[in-house]
């Protein structure tokens, strides 16, 4: 995370310094915070709220790691120095770990989920994170177990419906996508299909991966072995409206990798932090 | 919104160039891109997709405004211009206006149900926004008819346990936080209070708010007429845990202000945008 | 302060190395850069300073620290590192602590002057800091005694004439204040009069602050107690043309709040830096 | 000016939004801001102004440019929109100028009472400006008739006694001076000395300007002969405390630039702004 | 490219205007700038061009594309505007297209004589542009004909000797980087190889593309068949000193990759800008 | 080196973490890297690679510095801490010492070829820079030996035709050009001339330094003694497709200043990193 990023993360909360701390006269108290996990999950984003901390003058001791898997009461980290550069951190620092930490526990717990059915899928997160913050959310999926579907447009040719209204018509969409990948032999071609229809006929060309979008499961269950014989070498992706809820019996259609971008709107894990005088 | 965070939204998208669109040797086409709603809610973000389609050379139509109610269906934004510019812009532009839309959409819902019981509550919001889409998420917050609680650290004399516990106790820190109010009479002066104790000592004095942090609904009725006889001018936010299930009854209290991060996690509102050639 | 504003201050300064110590060859000699005030005041810049020679490699020690009164001679800051660094740092630096402590040491005589006076009143600074130093000015502000009116934009609901003009007079505009006092009601809401009459409607209702803008000390002395009569909690600001020669004048009306930008066009204090090497 | 520069200049003012605009439910009300000049000056920063104007939507019409003479009651710049965007800029916008005009008509003055008495002899401003406003502020010089005395670090060989004392003693000094501009012959080799002595036998050898610091009027009439007579090409600048009340008398000495910062703690030219309502 | 970029190729080169044009006092000249090619090439960098002119107030006509054929005299960009604009842009801007019509022509021209040898075989560059111009030459690498490698470390799993070397032996290796492409099914598996042996192991095992570093042609045509043979899928790509001397034998081994940095030190087309007063 | 520019340089390589190290589970492993030089010349940019690993956590020890004359074989930089932060920095680091030094060689043999036949000569190179990399190449520029013509506009006053052109004539524009010296006195006036006949009359006057652009050997030997008669002071600088081929005859006329990009497109020097585990 670059340092400006860190910065202006702060300066969003403090544009023109701490009134109450300064107001109070506690400004140059030499303090300790404490961040405190409050639920259980995987924790995530402490690497850079202790940056945040330390680009004010604090030092930090981390108690866990991004990634680690905490419960109730763990002591997470630990900052000294100044009142005034504790209170300036403290909240914006927490909010970072909250959400970072609730898009890992959720990839987590879908991921758990998804494999206790299926243990050779993979949890895939789409490009759909909120502005800014997809270099966080990307990581925090990666604590929690999951993998990135695609990170940017200038990643992988990936044809969207919206390519092939362009190009009009499916047949030859693929047909220049089939070129497009003879001018870029090592990017991945990966085709977004609009039906069985056309899944098959994708398949039998040499397209790297198929992805499905709002497929049911009972055709997608249908489906995938027909995708296998056609070309044994393809990866069966799917995507569309799967969370919780129903990704146990998406993991069971033998798919490669489900897609989705549940993790993104998770709960934020409850944090807390208590700041107390050095005696 | 700064045109450096409007481009930087696109830039992590599209770090190296739009591969597909290139490849496909469509980029030139000129095309249209049309973002439309499908899920009521209140629409939001729309002025930041514009400016991002149109920092790629796309000129832009908005059919609808930021705050606007809308219906499935409804056709938000249509921008013109070669292929390559909306395919550039299309996701990022979306993602901006789902996420904004979802936390209007929200807010709106929990500024009804509590309006709906007692139509002088007002909802704030909180300083807990993703990192670095806090000036997004304050106008999405407004466009849905709530409140910001306090933008920065910068604005209010706020107190919370972090300040009370380096004061070293209650008593000591409400002198503290008087003493603080006439060194800036300008400024509100708020105390967050841990118990019904502390909330009458605090409303006796000449603060201007008091905040209530995770109080059952039944001690807050007892207590807000006591605040009020005990000083007819002070405010009462109550904050903690408070979301769509409960806020009529949290409202029904008479507080003057509920405080909540819940629209910060709302699901993005579903937002769809189909690509297609001019012909 | 940013590390991004910290850099730029010195990349203005030396967009392209330093041509002098690079050309004499002198550039990696282990050298002493002292920082000396040659005036009476309150200093203020020194942490800034202090990055400014620690970004480019040199060690820094402070003697005194900002916000203390200084006299003639002493010696504030003291830097080590090879002679590149020094020199590259020197004058950036001295003019940060130069400018900030002229505004402090303006803020600290205003302060003391009115202070000599109305011990009560407080001195607020407004929002009229050259572009871009705003953050840097209202620190300097701070450690000579002074406070903020009003930090930015998005504090407080603050009507001027120019919102008055736009919503039709006076008696529609201060309704209309009070209507978005409800749906804000934890924002301070001033208002700028420009008449006696204004002044006291204003004050009959339930604004917070009524600010009075180019009033002569006579008329203030009178007008004074009738607004405290009408509203015993009201705050009373006054502004205009108020500087070092008048402010006793000012704070012996009995106004809550004397606001002014006089320290923001101070005159820099006089400070030195000597250079030397280490034997 | 960057747009990066002309943006942190509004957000500085405006971090999460107008406020009160808002508040008022005034936002979109169409109308008009009329920047009108108080004060005689010459005027700057309007280019700036109208930028920034300009990034919130507003569309704006010049009536004088930057480095014309202005008198009370002119109408400078007027800005057309929707009222949110110009209470958003407009004292952000007006301080700017202010500052600008402050410093140009400054600088003008300066110029005007130096060339009274010595046509040729040109006024150049130092590297002290504010920090971050270097490139503003040397617009504003340039528009009030003076000259930029050396730009940055990396422009031109200026040896101080900084350099002095760590090259052990002014002969040497002297001597590495030279040798420093046979290697970098397109530069200006300029020498700050610290007596008659050092002036003169600099002005013996190849250097192009030496500049004299804080020496008197008197004995500096008697030493620009001298040096003249030494060294016909040289240019002899002098610097120190000069300002409106003693430039002419430094003019009078013959000398060919008369160094100074005062131009950049001027008052900020007196400028007002009025908004009305579209009728 | 973000505005960001653009704007601070143009302050490189004037940090605090244009000394020359002002002093000249040509600032306000009606005038023209004409951007001529003197070299046949592949033109680029036109839309970065005419940004900077724009930037500064010139408006730009465009009379060929980026990707273009030119020959010497073309007219390439024209742009009108005051001199101080075209002034401050003209070097800066052609500059510009000089590099990036550098690297697309010596693109082209690898591109020519590797397709004339071997229709099928693709050219592409590294990760070794020049310290932050990596968009800037990609878009040049693209506009020659040729693709990218691989855009960063974010996009493909490429296991080089330095990963070999953590993980301790080729074997071992090779095991784990099968292991990593099971958890990241989408993204394409490469091998730097450092002999024969390794290379033909790594193609009997589902790796996707073997790339083979400073290898002779003679022992590459007995190499690629023998690959072809053991996994007619893998992707072949050959890379280390490749540049217009040899590519043709390079291309001739019937590999499917060319991997080159050469085009990225390519002289700059020669390129000249005239500036005339429109009379 | 701004930390802003250090970080992109590294986020153009990784926008999106390190795939492969992260998939191969090696990330945390305690490992070294070493920087090896593998071609004789003049090292540089060994600053900005430590900053670049250091910004990623890694330790880092140099070995020779910026500037040195380097054999193959040398180590030059070794860098320790985790797998993840090693992989990171490499190749981005690697490239920015491989430009730099490319550069810094390069002028060291133009240098010396030119310095062998007239030791008095400087060679000095242009604003061509690639964009946005002048800050670095003209560090390494003065690492090889070599001096900076003119860094930016902002610095000299220095005609070219493009001047004349809107002067209307060279006459004139000669004219301009000493008025524009008498404005500024303190800063260089070089005039670039298109013929014998134009360099004959700008050295009669009281230019500083006349430029000769395109110029044959031959001619110029005639013409330096000429020039010199006429004016002593005068610099005569030549310009125009000087490489090492040619530069010894140029340094034989006489000339003061040799002008050339030639650096600039320099081949970057072969340098490789060894990554190890430490064990």
């Amino acid at each position: 995370m670059p340092t400006r990023v860190i910065e202006e993360w702060l300066r969003e909360d403090i544009p023109f310094g701490d009134l109450t701390t300064n107001a109070l006269g506690i400004a140059d108290k030499p303090s300790v915070a404490e961040v405190i996990v409050r639920e259980s999950g995987i924790i995530c984003g402490l690497e850079e709220a202790s940056r945040m901390y330390g680009t004010l003058g604090a030092s930090c001791e981390l108690f866990v790691k991004d990634g680690d898997k905490v419960s109730p009461g763990a002591l997470a980290l630990k900052a000294k120095g100044p009142a005034k550069a504790l209170h300036a951190a403290w909240r914006a620092a927490q909010v970072v770990i909250e959400y970072a930490s609730g898009v890992a526990t959720k990839t987590w717990r879908l991921v758990s989920k998804a494999k206790s059915v299926n243990p050779k899928v993979v949890i895939a997160t789409t490009r759909k994170a909120p502005p800014g913050v997809r270099s966080l959310y990307f990581k925090a999926v990666l604590s929690g177990g999951g993998i990135i579907h695609r990170a940017s447009l200038s990643e992988t040719i990936l044809i969207f419906h919206n390519h092939v209204s362009l190009i009009g018509g499916f047949e030859e969409a693929l047909k220049k996508a089939l070129e497009a990948k003879r001018r870029w032999p090592e990017k991945k071609l990966a085709f977004e299909v609009g039906s069985i229809e056309e899944a098959l006929k994708a398949a039998e060309t040499g397209i790297d991966e198929v992805q499905l979008d709002h497929i049911g499961v009972g055709e997608l269950k249908r489906l995938v072995p027909k995708l296998r014989e056609l070309n044994p070498q393809i990866i069966i992706a799917v995507a569309g409206g799967i969370d919780e809820h129903n990704i146990e019996e998406y993991a069971s259609t033998g798919v490669d990798v489900i897609v989705t971008s549940a993790p993104y709107h998770a709960k934020p894990l409850n944090i807390t932090t208590k700041i107390y005088a050095i005696t």
